[in-house]
């Protein structure tokens, strides 16, 4: 059934209004008519079946038939702190990690991001990411929309925001050197190579915190975190994991993880 | 360090030949010279560190100068049997898959599949899917290059290769209708609900398959599959699994359970 979201304040008693380009999208694209039914989200986790009722120019209306038992948000809240990526990337990791069920998504600034930061295009961006999550959110049977945070920069949201969730994962590809790595290392170009860190496994990290209920995953961009970063992060309390011995891509591995996260607290199905 | 893949019959003793594109790019664009260090993988789970030694028009050559003890292939093999989509998605879920640590992919057309088949562009289009493998896989640190299938149908799938699976596993995204939905059904038109089938959470099903070395995840195209193909499947010993209340675009459902199934068995970095 086709879903829209609303306001609260949309609706009045049992009577529900519809406005802004969903009226195009219900009239125009699905040809519906009064009588047909629709869901819709309030954006409160809360969602009704609603029977269409009138159609004006600029508003449809509709009444609530039946409050829904659906339980589509996940209990456990993952805010995707995205270091930007190149490119129109950032779209596709909050089309998917809406899909997959993040909660919200802050898009930071870190040492390594190439992208040029242009404060004139800075609202029409977050505008267009804004609208991707609301398209998803709808197609996926979300209850929220997640919010996408103003662009700030690792540092700040470190400092900041990073001591309200009760667990901070940071996504960090370092894993031991090999002896004869090592022995290479002082031969010839391996300079580059990160600083080595010890991670734990995603896993380890996550059943030392069976009750986290909002937990903040750090993503770096392509160029992945600087060490700096990652020293300040984990003075600031975050946990670097590793996700594996694959190396995913930046687009690829918020929604990895969060898939991974929600599946390890029974988020996904069971 | 730059990766490449190789075949095994490039490699003569402690000699290894680079031949095709790898050398436009070993010279061009990362402008190597002799004594500059590279891994190769064979694509048979083994890797290499070469130091590059003679370069010729046609070819590079180097000297293994480690046999590298890399653990990137997951000990579960998941193959992606999935449902044409639309336009170029099959592109980002042949490269995310890659990532993630699918082992190989299988394209069928289904009941609802809408792309329209052509056999002449068909060769072209493997070589395209089988070239993102490659390159992905390289970005990845994979040690082999997963193998994109020859397009067949989902029937013929499942009539002839399924059995030789340990698991096969079904998204299917039916979940039980409300009882007020049951009356609603009557009245209008919620007939076009997809059949209810009874489904298991992904967790559940792979409990009852600690062992499974070998797993079939069959991914349904945009309009999902047929019941018809539900009922096939489920005869041949496929298990619908449901991914949770959240609708999963079928370019992500395929990434997303093969993350968590590989999560489950302890692939994921532990």
């Amino acid at each position: 059934m086709q879903r829209y979201f609303i306001s609260p304040e949309d609706i009045q008693g049992q009577q529900v209004r519809i406005s802004g380009d969903d009226v195009k999208h219900i009239t125009r694209v699905m040809r519906f008519e009064p009588g047909d039914l629709i869901i819709c989200a309030a954006g409160n986790e809360v969602s009704y079946r609603v029977q269409l009722t009138d159609f004006a120019a600029d508003a449809v209306f509709g009444e609530i038939v039946e409050t829904l038992q659906e339980q589509s948000e996940p209990e456990v809240k993952i805010t995707l702190v995205q270091g930007l990526p190149k490119s129109d990337k950032m779209d596709l990791i909050v089309q998917k990690g809406t899909e997959a069920g993040v909660s919200d998504f802050v898009p930071v600034e870190t040492i390594r991001t190439i992208v040029n930061y242009d404060a004139k295009k800075e609202h029409k961006r977050r505008d267009r990411w804004q609208r991707i999550a609301k398209e998803a959110a709808e197609q996926a049977h979300r209850l929220i929309i997640p919010e996408i945070a103003e662009v700030t920069t690792l540092k700040e949201w470190l400092l900041q925001k990073s001591d309200s969730y009760d667990l901070v994962l940071l996504a960090y590809e370092g894993q031991p050197l090999s002896d004869r790595e090592r022995q290479l290392d002082g031969e010839s170009g391996l300079g580059d190579k990160p600083q080595i860190l010890a991670c734990d496994s995603l896993r380890a990290v996550l059943n030392g915190f069976p009750q986290a209920r909002s937990i903040a995953l750090l993503i770096g961009p392509e160029g992945g975190f600087d060490p700096q970063e990652v020293l300040l992060a984990t003075q600031q309390g975050a946990r670097p994991v590793t996700l594996g011995p694959r190396i995913l891509r930046t687009e690829t591995a918020g929604l990895v993880a969060a898939a991974i996260i929600l599946y390890h607290y029974g988020q996904m199905g069971g």
